[in-house]
Order: C-alpha cells, then structure tokens, then sequence
C-alpha cells in the first residue's frame, strides 16, 4: 500500500523549472542529487530539458506512466494536471502547492474537486498545501527541503511543514536518521490513518513519529493505531489540547470531558506513547529505533561518579521502574574484579579512576544477570577515563546480550567523537541521566502494552429493540431529551436494576402505589420540562406513610407548576426508598472526534469538587473498564477503607460496560448520565438511581 | 567573606610537583595557565623550582603570609601542613586531599582534628576531598578540573566533584560562563550555607546554582537561603531523595512526613527554585544569568510557522502563564506592517517566507505593549530565513525594552552560527519552545517570591511557664510521652479551645461530672499505656444520662484492664459532647535537619487514604500558613461546596500558628498530632477533641 509513493518506479514533476530560485527546481534537484535510481520526468511547457534531464511539456507526453507524480505548479494549474495524470494511470501524487482548503472559501472547493479526480481515478495524494515526501530507502527526496536526512529507522509524519523543517535540520546534527519522512500537508487524501496502516510491518521503520494537530477519522485512527503498535511502537505528540481541554468545575460530566480527554484515551486504549514535549518525542525515538525492546522494569546502573548515581537511581524510582537486586554470583563477580571502594550492588559504582575494563565488569555482570532487564551506563568525565575504548565496551556488550542499553555521557567539551560512536552504534545518549531512565520507562509501558491479550469485549443480552421503539417515538414527538420513565425503561432494557417506581397521577394514587412498595418510598416530581428536579423542591425522600404520601403529592405538585409555570407534569413518582451505598457517576458525551466517550467516578464532591474522573472511549474492554475504575483517585473508597467492607465493583464494571455497548448500539445519544449508581457491598448489586438521556 | 578564597592576592601550593602525572602538578599549572595575576608559591620539599617558579621547601618559608594555600598532599601529612599554614598567617585553606571522613573510621578522626585546627587558627577551608575551587573574576584555577570555563554570571557549587566535571564538559560546548565554580567535597567548615554568604550581593554572579546531596544545618540553610534569594535566584537540585521520601498510608502523620517532604517545605519557605532534573537546572540558569528579571506573568509568542507557536501556546497555558493580550493599538501596528496572511493576535504568526525586517515588527510591536510582560521568539530553519540578521534584531530589541526575551530557534544543522551569536548576546536559545516557557514560568515564580513583603510571624500570649513545668514533671516520672489530660494542658496553655471534660474515678462520680458538662457526654479511659483507646473500646460518645454513665464507667475500665493487663488506668475522663464539624488535623515531627514540621489535612479518608497533606516547616508566617491550606486538595471543602457555609478558616490557621509557636518553643516536642480538631462555620471556631505530644 502506498508503493506508489514510497518506492516508486518513476516520478515526474510538473513544475520543474530551470529557474533555480522555483520551488520546482529545488524538488526536481532534491530528487537527482540524493541518488534516487527510478525514472525522473522534469515536466515543462517549454524547456527541453531542465537539470539536464529531457524534460515533457505535459505529463500525457511521458513516455510511460510515472508512479508517482510531484505538482509544484500554482493552485489554479492543478487540477487539470491531475486529470492528466489520471488519465495517463499514475499511481500517486505529492501536492506541494499551497492554496487550498487552508484559505478558506474558494480553496476548500478547489480542494474537493481536487479530491473528487483523485478518487475517480483511483491514485492516493499525500498533501496538498505540503513539504513533500522524503524516503531514505529509495534514496528518494521528494521536496523542498534544505536537507536529505541520513537513513533510519524512525518513519516520521507531520502535519506541520514548519516542523518538518525543523526536525531535519535538528536531526543532521544529531546524527538521527529517517527512515520515511512525510509532510502530511491538509491530508485530503492520504492522512495518519492512512501511513499507519502503510507503515505497518515495514521492515525498514523500527518506530513511528507523528506531530498531529488534528485528527480526522477518531475510530479509524484507533483502529489502525492498535493493529500498528503491536508490531511497531508509535509515539505522538499532539498540540492544541489546552484550549480544547478539560473545562472547569460543574455537575455534569458533559462539561468535564473536553477533547483532551479524549486524545488522552484514544492514545491510551490504542497502545500509543503520548510524548509531552518535542524532546521526550525524540528521547523516545532514538531509544526505540536503537535499542532492542525491554522484556521487563529491572534497570541496572553502572557508573564512575557516585553524584550522577544517585540522581539516576532517584529518577528510577520516581518513574515506576525498579532497581534491579542482583543475584549472589553477580555480587561476587563484581567483588572479585572491582577495587575494594567500588560498590558492589546497584547502581554499581566503578569509582572515577575507571578505565573502560571497570566499565567492562560492571556492565557485563549486570547484563549477565536474569535479575537485569535493562542496563544505564553513566560516565563523567574524569582525567583517567579512555572514552572511545569504554564506548567500544558498551556497544560490544550491548550485541551480546540483546537488552537495552542506554548511556548518559555527562559532559560535552571532550565527548564529541564518543557521542558519535554511540550514536553511529545505536546506542542512545542522554546528556543527563534523568531523560535515559525516562526513555526506558516508557518502552516498559510499550512492552506491557504488546504483551496484553486482544481485548475482550463482553456482549450482554439486552433489548435493543424496545429502546430503538422508544428513541423513535421521542423524536417524533420532537424531543430530544428522554424524560425520566423512558429513561428508566432504557435502563431496564440494558439490564441495569432501578429502584422500583410506578407513575402516580393523584394523591390517592400515590398513598396506594407507596403502601404498595413498602414504606418509606421517594416521591418525584415527573415532568419532561423539569431537568433539576431538586432545585424546585420537587423530590421528598422517606415519605413514611399514606397521609404523609398524600399531602407529598399535593405539595410537590404545586411547587413544580409554582416554579415551573407552563411545564408539562406527567404526575409524580413514587419510588422504593434505595438504602445507602457508595454513589458512583457514569456519564457519556460523544466527543467529535472519537465518539462515546464514557466517565466513572464517585459522586458528589469528588466529581464536583475535586474533578476525580476517569476516561474510555466506547466500546470498553474488560480490562480498559477495570483500569479506568483503578485510575480514579478514589478507587480505594470502593476497595473499603478503615475496615469496610468492598463495594460492588463487579457490578460498576458491568454498568460501565452496559452503557458502552448502549451508546455503540445507539449513536444518536449524544449525552448521558447515570446519577448516583448507589453501589452496594460486594456481591450485593448497584441501583441506578437517576439516568438522563439526550439525543441528537 | 571568603575573599581569601574567591580573591586571594597570593596562592601557595602545597604538593605542587615537576611531575605532571602529580596532582599537584596539574592544580598549579591551572593557576599559572589560566592568568590568575597574584603571586604563586610552588611548596616541594627539594625542588628549587616547579613549572619555572621558585619553589620553597615549607609555607613557613614563604616571603609572606600567602592568602591562599592549596593542599594536594596525601592525607597524613595534612595536619602538620595545616599548622604551618596557621602559623604561618593564611587566610584560606582549599584541601583537595580525599582520605578523610568519605572513607570512615581514622579518616573521620583525622578530619575532626582538621577542622579544629582551621578553627584554631581562624581560617576558612574547602573540602578536604574536593575538587577545588575556580574563580573566573580573579581569573584563579585553584583546582585539578581539565578544563577552565568562561566568565559567566553563574555561581556554582556541588557536592559531587564528578558532577562538577561533567558540567564544566558540558557548559565550555554550549558557551555557559561561571562567576566562581566550587566543589564542596567534605565540606568541613565551608559549607552552603557560607557559600550563600559569600555570594551575597557578589556582583559578578546574577544566579547561584546548587547541587546538593544533603544540608548539614537546615535553619541555617533556609534562614541564609531567605536572605540570599531576595537579591539573587537560587536554583538547587537536590539528589537522594525518593529512598528517604514521604512513606507508605498510615494514620500518623509522623510516617506520611519524610524528609522529601521538609527539603520540598525548606525549598518553597526560603525562596529557592527547586530544578527537578540536571536540563532544567540549566534551564533555569541561563535565562537568570541572561535576562532581566520579568516583572508578571503575560507573554507574546513571535513565530515564523503554525505548528511550533501552538506547542509553545500549550505550554504557556499549561504552565500557568499567560498569553498576553494585546491592546488594539499592538494589534493595529501588526495588521499595518505585516502580510494579511499574518496573524496579528497572540501568537504572531509572521509566516514561513518571514525574514528579520518581519521578527524586527512582530517583536517590537509585542515588547512595546503594556500588557506584555516577556516574549518567545521562535524560528524554524525556511530558505528565507536570514539568521543572523535575526539575531541582531532580537538582540537589539531584548536590549532595548528590557524585558526578558527568550528563543526556540528550532534546528541545528543550519543554525550552529546564530545559536552560538544568541548565547554569546545573552540571549538563552532552547531547542524546542517548552522549556523557554517553563523557565519564563519558574522566573514568574521567583519575582513573585522577591515581591513579597517580609513574612510576618503572629506571637500569642501563650503559659510557656506550665509547659515548661509540665513537660519537667514528665520527664521526672520518666516518660516521653504525656497523657490525655497532659497533652489537654498544653493544649490550653497555648490558647487552643478544648471541650469541657474532668476526670472520673468512679461510676458515680462520672455521673456527677456528666450532669455538671451536662448529657450527652463523650467518655474515655484515661491511661499513660492506653494509645489507640478506640481500638480497646475505651472510647463510648453519646453518653446520654446518669444510668448509662455509670455503666459506661464500669464497662470502659472493665475493657481496658482486660485487653491491656498491666495498663496504668487513671480513671475515665467524662467530655463534653463536641457538635459536629469538618475534621482536621494538625501534626508535627521534628525533621533531623530541619527542624519541626508542621502537616495540616482534613482528617479521616483524606489524610489516610488520599494523603491529602500540606507541610510547611516551624516557625510559620501567616502568609506560609495560608499558603500551605490553600495547598491541599481539600480546601474547597473548608470554602463550603454545595451551599455549605465555609468553615472557620481563621481559627484552623491560628491553630497552626499556635501549634507553631509551641514546637518552635520547645524543641523537646519530637512529635505531636491533633487529630481531630472539629472546625465549627465561620466565626465559631473550633475545638481539639484529641491530642498526642512526645517528647524527645
């Protein structure tokens, strides 16, 4: 897929000029002088030739049908020359033109005609409105960029041409090599979508980049992304999520889960490593296309500088991994050949006089031993250290043993040449230990995440017939928020337990609907127009017996027309009196992006107060509803405390994953709430207690 | 201070060697090689001259009294030179000598009579076992470093001498200058705390820079610290942290106070930045020695492309800063100068094509507005891109308006001359746009800190006298920890409200007390042994008349003698019955190096589970105090959530303040918890319902 663009056969570029200060030029020069060997076809409505190629006054000229096909040409100009190319079968396009969708009016049209001759002609376009295609497998540089980087194992994608330029200039001077090098540009065509499912078992790419602004197709994204990370790890930055982020403080979830909310789950639930910064994207990106991937979070330290050790063994601690016990022959092969004031046990400390046979011992004892999973080796310089031979150590020993390794060559003046040996050998360097263990921690994430089991995904028998009836006649009587009795019988019909509750139209009705329930019941008031019941006084708990249920009618009646003049009352609910529990909240909106996105936390201040909430994206698996209840801050309230007994959260679980599937079955529900789910002690169930419903 | 030492007018060196393989040899070659222009006195017991300069057999020799000696000798020969060194008359002693007390046993005994001798003689010395000291005003290399730095406004000091080469290595790459670079090494008599000192109002230094494994002296450090930072910014890391960091759950806040937790509360108390890794260390340096001091917290952002100004926005907002908004006439200045593609609000985005003549608008008309208070350049590498006449705007300008200018010029490859042309003007470049605004927002940070009036510290008319009495008569009968009725004497005796309560000593006079508080009544054995009374049943609340009184009399003491035999039992104490209110707890433990502190939390599942906790370290201003409530997650709960009123915040600070003046009192209390102190609504105060005090 994509061949096309990333290997292929012949490329021609329309726009190819002789004038060296055209964009054209400098792309046409781009792909000669980087020892591309297919066909290259300058196009020019005059020239002969350009950069002493035969050049073809339109594309229908060449003399075969070019691969791919390059346009560097004024946006007025495109669009017939993709018809050309079109017509004469070429497979792909890099549209570098600006003047499109990101103008705004007449450019967006321009752009989806350009998109409608793509499609109708069956070839794929990266761009338009981009830097281009650079791919140092076919030696191919299909851009304008100053630059060709050295060849890798990093397949990198931008949405920011600017970034693009940057990140190849930063990276020649790094020494870090791409494998494939794409400017995404407006992504009309050809998106990350489209490059993940393209760069999926490609042999050449060790791991993905991706700077996002945006992202198009939510649920394709994903899709794609869980299939790609389990063979590739993919880490992505994405910019813009302040603004867009969490709001403020209020009762509903709605307001609570901004987009950010749900980046942070999609990338969560898909196996991507989200970097926070442009270096950590990098830090990431050098250990994961260097080092082997780590099998496990025992990390070994070896260093000649006890200052820089503890640091190191700080920064271990602090990230989630361990440090590494070693065994009793380790020990002893360290005591054996290390001077007496060097410490044995880790971090290994081999003094500052080391030369690079301490180096030797130290880090082969480690990497030796089952206890190490991954081996940091940190270096001051000091008067007797001999660099290029400890550098020779480390990357002999990191072949031989097949675990990560990592170095933190502290200093810069005098490590220049065994920086670039490290880097020219696939060791990663860190200026400072703290970005290494970083680094590290994260691929332990990354391994933890390709060795889980598919997901399961568990399927209740519910009665999906009885809601879709049901959303139909709320919408044909123009409503779009279910009142509370058509939002009890969705409940019911996806299994969860609700409180017993009958609809009383007098206060007669309501004595006799109590008495039958058993005393004391709650009584509500019921209203389609009346969203806060509470707030009007339109709910009366432990209403005791018949007198007290009568006059309850009355009173809660006249508040509800008091203070909600006009609204239509359906009468009041009479409800069993639910006993305490913990109160849980499960709330939906359906980001635009990603789709559903469901919250859990507990109710009450700890939404409303303290914002302690946790995300998935529908359809939730087994697992992702187990680590989402685990994520909120009050988890342990569920667990029991101060001698409790558990909650429920056999049955939190459930209810989370009931309403996954409803919101999947039903994507007209734009926004719902469970408020309270009254959980329970194990075993004993939970009851919804409230549910509000609102379609599209 | 310690001129002796950073400005010597004459500098022996005692082991100075014709052998360059010697130590000795190298620290005097340093101090000829680097220009230092005082008089150098070689000392070798045969030589006649060392590195051409006259050499003299002892210091007693010396044709005066030398200002300066360096000892590089091995370490048994250390006193006798140190005598001759004070009868000699010098001022300031640098021993680079290791063998002392890092290697235990004789060494440490060898440096206790060191430094007696340094005080005998009434001098000042570095180390032993360091790596020297470097001067760059004085232009004095007095150490065995391989390499020199640049002059610089840095002041730097470090407790590790391989941390100090690695970042003399690493700062001569990126062109960092140092003022005075010290390595501590034992630091014997010349610790932080004279080094904060010394560099008090030390003109060449704009920022001091700390690497430190542990303190010696914490008031010290923090009451030095304090005055320092008022001038100066004090950045430190400090290392070895996490193994003895806050601990495990537990209901005492003893265990939840580790010393990370005092090193955080000394840090924040005395005005120090805090760096969390080596990068942002420097970080921080070069924009405090650089750039002048921004004066609040609105920045504009200068960029030639989209995507790294929305990375830069993010960090801003996520920092806690905040996007200036500009006033219409900026805006107006924008729109007139700049292409219409431009965006002419924050950030100013001047576009890919964007050359100097553009960054010289789009900053001038940023840096000229009232509403902006600092500004991020960004630039990434673009075939227009003129560099260097970019610098010299940015240059220019920063100078011109005086306020802190940072850069991300994003790159490398192509931008090795102009990076090197920002640094050398005083302009910090950092690679990728997140840390300039992370060290823009450490910077707002420390401004504010210098903006503070002088903390005020609140005195209450306290019974020091029967404290004092008191804590003697404890210590009389032998024990370390007081009684219930003890602990409540304190209590009142520092002005804290305690409900009513006598001691009973028979069921009938139990019911006779309870009748006076009057019913209901809160009961509880009352017991020197007896520590968790609840977990015996020795506490019953709601004791409601005089029958259940008496039983409860009965029952309690029957409990306490039969689950704990051999129990000293004072009777049963009889309690008012204390109204309900939110819980909180003030506790304190008595830090090795710091001192008392002192932890503030609501009680119960806040402490306990969520360790929701704030410390702050004895004696306590009253902004600290406010300050440290605002800290905890749990404050809006004292504000009143859900129409609650807001309980007695005042109260719960002057409690603190109070609680503060006593362990600041009596340094013999090691540990002590009220635990709860029922907060009653604002205006009604609050009461201790339990308290535990320990002495040492």
């Amino acid at each position: 897929m994509l061949e096309a663009i990333f290997s292929p056969r012949s490329v021609a570029v329309v726009g190819a000029s002789p004038d060296p200060d055209r964009l054209g030029h400098v792309v046409l020069k781009n792909i000669i002088v980087n020892g591309y060997l297919g066909h290259v076809y300058p196009i020019h409505p005059s020239a002969t030739t350009v950069l002493d190629l035969p050049a073809y006054p339109s594309v229908l000229d060449l003399p075969e049908a070019p691969d791919m096909v390059v346009i560097v040409i004024p946006p007025q100009h495109v669009l017939p020359v993709v018809e050309e190319c079109g017509q004469k079968g070429a497979k792909g396009l890099v549209v570098i033109t600006a003047g499109f969708k990101e103008v705004g009016g007449e450019g967006k049209e321009l752009e989806r005609q350009l998109l409608a001759k793509v499609r109708e002609y069956g070839m794929r376009m990266i761009g338009p409105n981009c830097l281009g295609v650079i791919d140092t497998v076919s030696d191919l540089n299909a851009s304008f960029a100053a630059l060709m980087p050295e060849a890798g194992g990093i397949a990198f994608m931008s949405q920011s041409g600017a970034m693009c330029t940057a990140i190849l200039d930063w990276s020649k001077l790094q020494g870090i090599g791409f494998s494939r090098f794409v400017s995404l540009g407006n992504k009309a065509d050809v998106d990350e979508v489209a490059l993940l499912h393209a760069w999926d078992h490609d042999p050449h790419s060790k791991v993905i980049l991706a700077y996002l602004e945006g992202i198009n197709d939510g649920p394709g994204f994903i899709a794609a992304a869980r299939k790609v990370t389990k063979n590739t790890p993919v880490i992505a930055i994405k910019s813009g999520t302040t603004a867009a982020g969490t709001r403020a403080a209020s009762s509903h979830t709605g307001s609570l889960a901004g987009s950010e909310a749900a980046y942070e789950a999609a990338f969560h639930q898909s196996g991507i490593l989200r970097a926070r910064t442009m270096n950590e994207l990098f830090d990431l990106a050098l250990l994961f296309s260097y080092q082997p991937l780590i099998q496990g979070n025992r990390v070994a330290i070896v260093t000649n500088a006890g200052g820089p050790g503890i640091i190191a063994t700080d920064a271990v601690e602090r990230s989630g991994l361990k440090m590494a016990t070693f065994t009793q022959e380790t020990v002893a092969k360290l005591q054996a050949k290390l001077p007496p004031t060097a410490n044995f046990f880790n971090p290994i400390d081999i003094i500052g006089d080391a030369r690079s046979d301490r180096y030797r011992v130290g880090m082969d004892a480690a990497l030796a031993d089952p206890n190490v999973d991954a081996a940091i080796i940190l270096l001051t310089p000091q008067a007797q250290s001999d660099l290029i031979e400890t550098c020779q150590v480390i990357i002999q020993l990191s072949q031989l043993y097949g675990k990560p390794v990592v170095t933190s060559f502290m200093g810069g003046y005098s490590l220049g040449p065994a920086v670039e040996m490290l880097s020219a050998n696939s060791i990663p360097n860190y200026t400072f230990p703290e970005r290494a263990v970083q680094s590290l921690s994260s691929m332990v994430r990354y391994n933890e995440w390709r060795q889980r089991p598919a997901p399961k995904y568990r399927s209740f028998e519910v009665d999906k017939d009885r809601v879709r009836t049901l959303f139909a006649s709320v919408r044909e009587a123009g409503r779009v928020e279910l009142g509370e009795i058509e939002a009890r019988e969705v409940i019911e019909a996806y299994g969860m337990r609700l409180p017993q509750s009958r609809l009383a139209s007098s206060p007669d009705e309501a004595a006799k609907i109590a008495a039958e329930i058993g005393f004391p019941v709650v009584m509500k008031i019921s209203s389609p127009d009346i969203l806060h019941k509470s707030d009007i006084g339109g709910v009366k708990v432990g209403v005791a017996d018949a007198t007290s249920a009568r006059d309850t009618y009355e009173l809660i009646e006249y508040r509800a027309r008091k203070y909600s003049p006009g609204a239509r009352i359906w009468g009041v609910l009479v409800q069993e009196m639910v006993r305490k529990g913990r109160e849980m909240l499960v709330g939906v909106t359906r980001d635009p992006q990603f789709g559903p996105l469901v919250a859990v936390g507990m109710g009450g201040i700890y939404v409303e107060v303290f914002k302690d909430i946790a995300f998935r994206l529908a359809p939730i698996s087994e697992r992702e509803v187990s680590e989402q209840l685990r994520e909120i801050r009050t988890y342990p309230l569920l667990r029991g405390v101060r001698g409790e007994p558990p909650a429920d959260i056999a049955v939190i679980e459930e209810t989370v994953l009931r309403i996954s599937q409803l919101v999947t079955d039903f994507p007209e529900i734009v926004e719902m709430d469970i408020n309270p789910l009254v959980v329970h002690n194990q075993g004993e169930g939970a009851v919804v207690l409230d549910a509000r419903i609102i379609l599209k």
